[in-house]
């Protein structure tokens, strides 16, 4: 027979810590704390998987839990000594969700069950406090109204409202006893008009009625949205706890509180909370009153008046802290307790790890490692790696009031205030003159790159995660909200509206790339400081992973970032980047116009010393360190203008006429550029083009090498490879001209030459092209794009609601394809590996800095991931993790 | 020891007529003819191993060869009775490649060999006629010089030319013997002028030189390109056959001809061939001379004057008839044969299959098997079915003058004149009034199918094999001319040009879909005829194939082509082509325009019954043959207007305003609309079109089950389908629509449903979703363009570079590319079978048409292909090949 329900109290208990997936994580520490000796008031738990079988059977329960629940209720009558129910010393009950991972305030709850009019009296008698009992009687009408009957709370709230004000009073403590009975008759009244039935007075079928609210809740709009936005999966369920309920609102020798066994906020070593006498615990999440502070420290640190917890009952209290160092001894983290104390008696109703700032959660790692209590490994993986993204960009002062007017994906973390403006080119004039602002376009191009570089942040209202923008972004550490697809650009008239709300060129903005948000004005933010402690913490990853960690960059100021990062190389230098500064553009446009290979060539020889240029200043920086250049990728018509004047100039420049220029643009272009005339395609058909990128890697390689006597190894990568002759192809050409540097500077450049693998047809043939590669280096992003056929500037149109209908359980360009992209993956990894065991292995996607993608990396054993700069201190806290974790 | 030689000669030989691989064809059957006592120069045959050894050794020889060429040298003098250099009687020889197969005057002969200054004076004396030797000597000078030596033929020619000019003659055969020898010094000058060498008198230089120039000319540009076009690897090599010469140029009982023992054009069971007296080899070829006819049957049929040979040497040609019939019946096939008369003894010098017009090869190959030579399965293997579609399709007259002008893909076969109009509605226009066009555009997207219908042909300036313009013509049966790249349209100016041509709107041009080829003016066509040689072939085709063949069609005009030529069923009616009618586009404009569900409902209720119409047309003519319904698949933004006035009108027909519909226009546009919001993500986003759909399939279906007393069953194809869960969500969404139609009509409607496999990722999953599916079809198309990441649309820009460089074997788009797809897709066939091993498994891609990708189906055990309607007879005709090769 299934065991569906657990119960504990008086010191022992039927579950412990370890039993999170069927109890949840509050039945799971109700229990662990029973068996431990913290006082908790005595209930039962029916599991996760009830959850799951009343989802799975129409909304029924099993046969045999009603009987399982009456007998753990028997054991709670037998605690306690008092009788669910019972007209004169009736057990009232708390019923609360509990899911396995921690969802607070998203699921229903009901408290004071099993009071109805006659235990009302026997509660008022027990307690000799009548306006206690009907105080307690109206809460729990309501709340029962409100969870379980569907009335709206407020309906309830305006009885309360009328009364007071022909009471002629304000706060709910004023309200007397004879007042709250007459509510809670208007409470029935209100019940009775609203379901057509009376409020029920079997204190059995209140608690069935609230066991199916809180499975009900389950399923309810924010729950939804919570499991999305934190990856919990539906089929984890939630648990249901039915406890005594103790009593914090009984009078002045009552109290109840929430606890911090460390600051949350800064990680600091000192008990943190806020308590309320003569309260029930929603009355401190209501914040009608005033809570006041748990510790003398914290009440002077805030200049509060009111008494500290540590002053007022210091007898209790110093229980409570004994109860805190059980605790934290006990689960060795930090944790979030909820206490009440009814008539000084302290009872425990939660712990749970608390939920901390990555700052917070830095400190306490470390501190608690450098305390004995956990060891390096422990101290590593209580960091989430995507929160580290708060230590390093900017954030949004979370104290300042914020007017949102459009959301979109956060696509790059960091906020940023500015004016807005709609073009690359406004964006750099204006902040020459020293303005902040913020670059708005319906999408970027490669075009765009030196307007996002001078804007603070970026907004555009197509492309998702991976578009142009949000890579481009990230990799820059611009703040960038990307896709808020119910902004409407105006380009000619310089504005952008969102509904009736209209945003001029010039007006101040600030948008969040850490939420996603566009906010109207300047909201102050907060700068962000490395800590001792990060470094320490980073330097202990650093210790455990077994992935190196490289960074895509390819400017003198990205690789300085990715170094100061920790990044152990370059995995991905795009040589396109570099074409499109303003002094080269129009070399670049000359040898795209050029009709013959002759005049390709000329215009190839103006571009060549400034990209050995670019190289001899990346050697430099990287020394030794490994750097991995991609040769030219993008389509070449990313690199023609789309203006008309700019067109015009430069047929101007060009000597040839408008008519001509914009024919041959037009010839240029594509249907699909991403499967288009672009990667090594390009040097198939121009290899000069090739010939000169090599060229100049090898030039700068060997000068850079002489002149700092050490001996620099360039990495070269084709793009876009297919098959194995297309690789044999570029071999010979990289080879040839190695041949031919030979002779020039007497000596043979030393060199890797190997491809991304970013089609599925590369993929699939590994085996045959690893055996004349040195490396591999995955290109997740466009293999994502092909093995799914989903473009990743287009697909902010239907991905939101593939999501939304658990078509496909993550966005595949942010964690990688486990099913599609992963299995191609893994298995070039076995077939390149099984033709060239020492072909190196890398990704240097945008997968490289996301850690659930990460741990994936790590299993199938490749050797590194690349990502952009500011993701570096991520992927090395995250390959730490992957290697804790599947050790 | 390898065995790098074969001998032959006096009826016996070392090799045979099945060793082709190694002695090529021309060796093969020079063996095999003298083992069957066909009287054949006796000779050697140096292997295609040797070839192959020669270029993989940096061209050197194998140190075994020369032994083994001395010995079989030595051979042939013992039969000859003369010696090789011999001063008295010098032995000549011949030297001639011979590739595995047939690559007709793409390589280099040498003939006279083992001429010089003595042997020369030998030859006139032997043979009495010095005039004879001499023009001999200089031949084989010319040929040599030309060959081996690599000096222009035309300054050999320049010298006849001066000294016939001298001598006041014209004609070669006027030349005497003295102008011969002075010639023959002439040329020996020119070749010690050119090479700074005296021209190499020793016989066994000269046979090494050329059998080293045979060798070469494996490797040059015109075979080069011929094994391209005709898929011959270069692996294979070429033999090189050296033969004791005969001459056909000794006097008036000597001739030379070539035969072919049926006619090769109409493939009427009756000799046919010409002859030269007193002639080698070349003179038939060169054409100075008009060769005279063979038989008395053909010399009047074209009222030649001069005697056929049956008249002239009736004794020899008997001798010929009798070889004749014993080659045919020895090779089951009609030969094409090369024979000399040398002083009245015939010698054959060449034997092969003939080849012949796809007429006569059906024709020859169905009487061949009547006249019990050959087997059914052997007939069916005669024909290429590539070849039938010259029978389906009007070519153009063979005989008539062609101005081209300009050249592109042979996208849809047949030939076409027409006005040439630059967009559709012009073309729908003109064509009312009766005229004949050609629709010229850059590229054709869905709104140009009614002007495509209206068009004779359709030339595209972009786009491959697979573009939008040559997938629609081969389904509509139009000529087609794709990817024209050197035309430069002017829209503006309604004209295109071409180098400095210029055709304007309304000027003829002529289209050959089958060659490519842009042609000014009319040319006039040949409209073909279906033989009943053609029906009994297919009928046999029918009998042993195993794959079914099914069509791609969905208006009723391609569904009756479909059945007319033999389609089983329809693989792929893709709905969105009944969304271009010009009654409903609007209708679908304004659907795709609704802001709201409501909105989008009732204009989809507008389109509903027409939708249902189409498929009650189609039901009602394939009655109970299956029918694969795609739900809608293109990107909504194809639907939409382009031009700034259709934009305004339909933007009065909504009564919105022209810059709101621009600005959707522009939201919806994409960036890579192949990997963009379409397919089942349609579905995802707007589900109310599916159900509209599906809604109309079934209420059709029960409609016409139920007027024709029939079971239809439609199959209900998803398509773009990335994971099982997706395809749940529809299976769902059609399984509620047949239960609400079960309300509605008293019955649950009948139906398959399955889904297109054309992502990786689909492929990639084919268990999981097999487990739901009733059927998988292949989408090879699109499954090419995402495993190699290859835009069919953009590749016309690279793709023939990949093929020159030989990256790529073939255009994939084409056939199967075996290493990346094929591989996909035997995976997803064995994995889609294991976990369902009744799903049925179709192919709906181009490649369903192709006879090479038709045998990779048929191996991975398909149980249909699709294709376009004029492709069904090829299709049929391929599967039953691959079924008879793979037996």
């Amino acid at each position: 027979m299934n065991k569906w329900v657990y119960n504990f109290g008086a010191g022992t208990a039927e579950g412990d810590a370890s039993q999170k997936n069927i109890l949840g994580g509050k039945g799971a520490n109700l229990a662990e704390m029973n068996n431990i000796g913290v006082p908790v008031p005595p209930g039962l738990t029916i599991t996760t998987e009830v959850c799951n079988y009343y989802y799975d059977n129409h909304q029924e329960y099993p046969k045999e839990l009603n009987d399982q629940l009456n007998l753990a209720l028997q054991n709670i009558e037998k605690i306690t000594g008092v009788k669910f129910g019972d007209s004169k010393s009736p057990l009232l009950l708390s019923v609360r969700s509990g899911a396995r991972a921690s969802m607070p305030g998203m699921m229903d709850t009901v408290l004071n069950l099993g009071l109805n009019d006659i235990t009302v009296e026997a509660l008022a008698n027990k307690s000799g406090d009548e306006r206690f009992a009907f105080d307690s009687y109206r809460r729990f009408i309501q709340m029962y109204g409100d969870v379980v009957l569907g009335i709206d709370s407020l309906e309830f709230e305006e009885i309360i409202e009328n009364q007071k004000e022909i009471d002629n009073i304000i706060l709910d403590t004023e309200v007397s006893a004879h007042s709250w009975k007459l509510i809670t008759t208007k409470f029935k009244a209100l019940v009775k008009e609203k379901t057509g039935n009376i409020f029920p007075q079997n204190p059995i079928e209140q608690l069935w009625g609230s066991i199916s609210a809180v499975f009900n809740s389950w399923m309810n709009q924010r729950a939804i949205t919570y499991r999305k936005l934190n990856d919990i999966p539906q089929s984890w369920g939630t648990a249901v706890n039915v406890q005594a309920m103790v009593f914090g609102n009984m009078g002045d020798d009552c109290c109840t509180g929430v606890a911090f066994t460390r600051n949350p906020s800064t990680g600091e070593n000192s008990y943190y909370g806020e308590y309320l006498i003569n309260a029930q615990g929603e009355d401190v999440v209501a914040g009608i009153r005033t809570p006041q502070n748990l510790t003398i420290k914290e009440k002077e640190e805030q200049n509060s008046e009111s008494l500290s917890m540590e002053e007022s009952i210091p007898q209790i209290y110093k229980e409570l802290v004994n109860i805190f160092k059980k605790l934290e001894a006990h689960y060795l983290d930090m944790q979030d307790i909820e206490f009440t104390v009814q008539k000084n008696k302290l009872w425990i109703l939660q712990t749970r790890s608390g939920k901390r700032t990555t700052t917070a959660a830095v400190k306490i790692a470390v501190e608690m490692q450098k305390e004995g209590l956990i060891s390096k490994q422990v101290a590593i993986s209580r960091v989430d790696p995507l929160g580290l993204d708060q230590l390093l960009h900017p954030t949004l002062d979370p104290h300042a009031d914020k007017e949102i007017i459009s959301r979109g994906l956060p696509a790059s973390p960091g906020a940023a205030s500015g004016r807005v403006v709609f073009n690359s080119e406004k964006a750099v004039e204006m902040s020459k003159n020293g303005e902040e602002v913020i670059l708005v376009r319906m999408e970027t191009s490669p075009e765009d790159i030196h307007g996002m570089h001078a804007a603070r942040g970026i907004l555009t209202s197509r492309g998702g995660m991976t578009s142009h923008a949000a890579v481009v972004a990230r990799g820059m550490g611009r703040a960038c909200v990307a896709g808020a697809g119910d902004i409407l650009i105006d380009h000619e008239n310089n504005k952008f509206s969102v509904g009736d709300m209209v945003v001029n060129s010039g007006d101040i903005i600030t948008i969040d790339g850490s939420l996603g948000e566009v906010i109207k004005g300047e909201v102050p933010t907060i700068m962000p400081e490395l800590s001792k402690n990060f470094s320490e913490l980073m330097q202990w990853a650093d210790q455990y992973r077994k992935l190196n960690v490289r960074a895509n960059a390819e400017t003198p100021i990205d690789v300085k970032t990715a170094i100061e990062f920790g990044a152990e190389g370059i995995g991905l230098c795009r040589t396109e980047h570099m074409f499109f500064d303003n002094e080269r553009i129009l070399a670049v446009r000359e040898m795209i116009f050029s009709d013959t290979m002759e005049e390709r060539r000329k215009a190839l020889e103006k571009i060549f010393p400034m990209q050995k240029n670019d190289f001899i200043e990346i050697f430099k920086l990287m020394k030794q360190l490994p750097v991995t250049i991609r040769l030219l990728d993008p389509p070449l018509h990313e690199f023609l203008p789309k203006e008309k004047e700019e067109l015009e100039e430069l047929a101007d420049l060009l000597g040839s006429d408008i008519t001509h220029i914009r024919s041959r643009s037009l010839q240029l272009e594509e249907q699909n550029p991403m499967l288009g005339h672009r990667g090594c395609r390009l040097g198939v058909t121009f290899p000069e083009i090739y010939e000169m990128q090599v060229r100049s890697i090898f030039e700068s390689s060997i000068e850079v090498s002489k002149s700092l006597n050490i001996e620099i190894k360039p990495e070269i990568m084709i793009p876009l490879i297919i098959s194995e002759k297309e690789f044999i192809y570029f071999k010979n050409l990289v080879e040839n001209i190695a041949k031919n540097i030979e002779q020039e500077y007497g000596e043979l450049p030393k060199y890797l030459i190997g491809t991304m693998v970013e089609l599925p047809r590369a993929a699939l043939n590994a085996d045959s092209i690893a055996s004349h590669a040195d490396f591999f280096s995955f290109g997740t992003n466009d293999l994502t794009q092909t093995t799914l056929g989903i473009s990743r500037d287009d697909c902010s149109k239907f991905l939101p609601d593939y999501i939304d209908n658990n078509i496909l359980d993550n966005d595949p360009f942010i964690s990688i394809d486990l099913n599609g992209v992963g299995k191609l993956v893994s298995n070039a990894v076995k077939d390149g590996l099984k033709s060239n065991k020492n072909v190196k292995l890398g990704i240097c996607g945008e997968h490289g800095g996301d850690p659930k993608s990460i741990d994936f990396f790590h299993n199938i054993g490749l050797d590194y991931v690349s990502c952009s700069p500011y993701r570096v201190p991520i992927a090395r806290l995250a390959a730490a993790q992957a290697r804790i974790k599947n050790k």
